[in-house]
């Protein structure tokens, strides 16, 4: 089975083509330029460097959310084009989960932070469960945008060693060292970000669990409202 | 610090740009191309998407070997070129501990296989040790080419949960299965092949410790003798 996998949630673009076991080619990008630029020829090049046939994709997995608004959006309207003209499935993924996939396999709990603004961040806690031939992604925190004071206090409760990663990390650091009871680390350079590769994992997983949606009704996960939204709402309370 | 790294020891050809705790960019490829058609114009696409000044790279990491002997070979000029061209250090990681370095944070024993052929594999045996804000890579069997057979009497003698990753789980899986007789897992597909980011962050460690080369010096590692070499060898020993 071969999918198409894209994550634009944070400042990361990242392409995937993930075909069963195997990562057929994955391509990241951390740097400023905006998801409008990079994402689609980010995906020709790998298309091409592979000689993908694009008629020989089953699905197309998304980053569904929480995230930066515009990145959600882009990645949706990205995969919505390709599911609808493929007509082709859409495996929705947490941004959270694929980023807590990234720690596969660890024993430790797994904490990831985006950045959300507004003292917030995006996060979730998460466990590997031994399963198999390998290991199952358990939720103990489903995605959530917290104050990053909660989150912890919530892994304090938790009382497991735990490893921290995202972009919420370097805007956070000195506050996870300071509240965090437990023993805990930071992912590197080569984990702490959005992962296509990791979506595309873990979205075959949901696919054979049956967890798949049309074109036509995926729709991106906010979480909170936008700015916009947000702002329009304080003018009509006020 | 601004590392270019690369992996050209397997199919795959991987990559990436790393600075500090961040990957800049990473790009991979397992497709039937041979590198001599892919690195380079990789590199290029990853330079030009991040707006990178190659006068601002501070050092060139290379996964040294072992592994393919063409592979190593495009790696280690491509290496080398851009080394005494910018000037720069090489830093050399072993091609299986960056391999073992996906798997950043388990508590598992960490063995890679990658395919050798001739009945054997190119091997190690790791261990994440915790260190600071997170892990150091232990060796528990230096990168060695073995039969798998001798590879799995080493993993029983520990006595611990193993992941097992690389291109050779396809090759020996039931060899595996049958023989491993402690709890063994492996690696799914965003994290069982080689990947430049794995390769930059374990040489970042490398570069802080000292330990580089200059262009000049740098070698790839075969561990065993190219098919030329080692039928000359037999002609000249009959």
């Amino acid at each position: 089975m071969k999918i198409i996998a894209i994550d634009s949630s944070g400042m990361t673009a990242s392409v995937a083509i993930t075909e069963d076991d195997i990562t057929i080619a994955e391509y990241s990008v951390n740097y400023k330029k905006t998801h409008s630029q990079t994402l689609l020829p980010m995906l020709d090049e790998v298309s091409k460097m592979t000689e993908l046939d694009l008629n020989t994709v089953d699905a197309i997995a998304i980053a569904k959310g929480p995230g930066s608004f515009t990145g959600l959006r882009i990645g949706s309207a990205t995969a919505k084009g390709l599911g609808f003209t493929l007509d082709k499935p859409i495996i929705e993924v947490y941004t959270t989960d694929a980023l807590a996939y990234n720690m596969y396999g660890t024993d430790r709990i797994v904490c990831p932070l985006m950045d959300a603004r507004r003292e917030q961040v995006y996060t979730g806690i998460y466990r590997f469960v031994r399963s198999g031939d390998g290991f199952d992604l358990e939720t103990l925190l489903k995605p959530s945008a917290l104050p990053v004071e909660e989150v912890v206090k919530k892994i304090n409760e938790l009382n497991e060693p735990v490893i921290y990663l995202g972009d919420g990390v370097p805007v956070y650091k000195d506050k996870l060292d300071a509240l965090t009871k437990v023993d805990h680390v930071y992912a590197p350079s080569h984990r702490n970000r959005q992962s296509a590769a990791s979506v595309g994992a873990l979205a075959l997983k949901l696919y054979k669990a049956g967890r798949y949606v049309s074109s036509d009704d995926h729709v991106p996960e906010y979480l909170r409202l936008s700015q916009a939204e947000r702002e329009r709402k304080e003018k009509e309370d006020t």
